[in-house]
């Protein structure tokens, strides 16, 4: 291919391909299987474009949804970090920034640095956006859970102050969201699906 | 939960999850199984946000990727019609308005509006927009047939004029997305992964 700026974008596109083979800790709401983190991206992405409306600061959708397009694409060197597992926690952050540098300058040079200042703020959470993103990214699991009947909550022996530690950061994005989340959460240890 | 927007704005994000296990004819580039439609709307949502750049005329990039988010979404009911299944192709609006009108009219009045008119636009194929993600939609496969040594073109014994027949539709949305299209079905003739 003569066009070398093109060359660069498909070759990243047929790099990220590899995030469908990243797998995470949640099954699909059959049960079937569990879940991997492409399409995990694309059902957090539009779960973005559909409750945006409920962030208690101003956001733009658009910018949370493509943060959330992009970002898990550092599994592809990182792997998926189960979010109770302490010991990987601690190691997190270096591996998946080194999986940011490999990955995101396959791109070319201006593309590489929109993608890696976006993950960047997705990372910090300081930004409405990146706030409310992460919130989603922990609200999305939850749903997962209680759809099947708590069976990752369970494998792992996950309690509802873990689950509730974790989902803390809903009640500083979105009062509705908060409130449903504790609401889902009460449900799930009154059915079974969660420890109390 | 007490929020009844809200619920039914979850329900149709778990309804979506079933995305997940509708699986097309391409196979991933690691090449062990193939592609689902929620992880292919994802790969071509980010391809959206990567190569809108190379649109003859001018797209929002964001509305092009969010078109793509949900363009499959119909599957969810209508299944997976394979681009080269003729028979499969004659029923395929038919089916897909069917499951268009009952799954987005799970969200609530405004959300199933605004999400129809998006997915109308869509498969219209009018606007820029539509014309930009349609192209995506046909170039993917390609990418990941020459990826995979033309493993779906081989097993529906599919030539390059019926490739080039479909991706046509790239000429009249980027001189250099067509040109590289070109470029990369030549290669896979040379190469012998599809037929001349």
């Amino acid at each position: 291919m003569k066009n070398r700026r093109l060359k660069k974008q498909i070759d990243f596109i047929l790099e990220i391909d590899r995030l469908k083979n990243i797998f995470r800790q949640s099954y699909l709401i059959g049960g079937r299987r569990r879940e991997n983190s492409a399409e995990h991206s694309w059902h957090v992405a539009m779960m973005a474009t559909i409750l945006a409306e409920y962030a208690d600061e101003t956001i733009d959708a658009a910018k949370t949804a493509t943060m959330l397009l992009i970002h898990d694409i550092v599994e592809i060197d990182a792997g998926d970090t189960y979010c109770y597992d302490q010991t990987g926690a601690s190691s997190k952050t270096e591996r998946e920034s080194r999986a940011a540098d490999r990955i995101f300058s396959l791109l070319p040079d201006d593309q590489a640095a929109d993608f890696r200042s976006l993950w960047d703020e997705f990372e910090a959470r300081q930004s409405p956006e990146a706030k409310f993103a992460a919130a989603l990214d922990r609200i999305m699991p939850i749903l997962h859970n209680v759809h099947t009947k708590g069976r990752s909550w369970k494998e792992h022996d996950i309690s509802r102050d873990q689950v509730m530690k974790r989902a803390e950061c809903v009640r500083d994005i979105s009062g509705p969201l908060w409130e449903a989340m504790q609401s889902i959460l009460d449900d799930a240890v009154s059915n079974g699906y969660l420890k109390k």
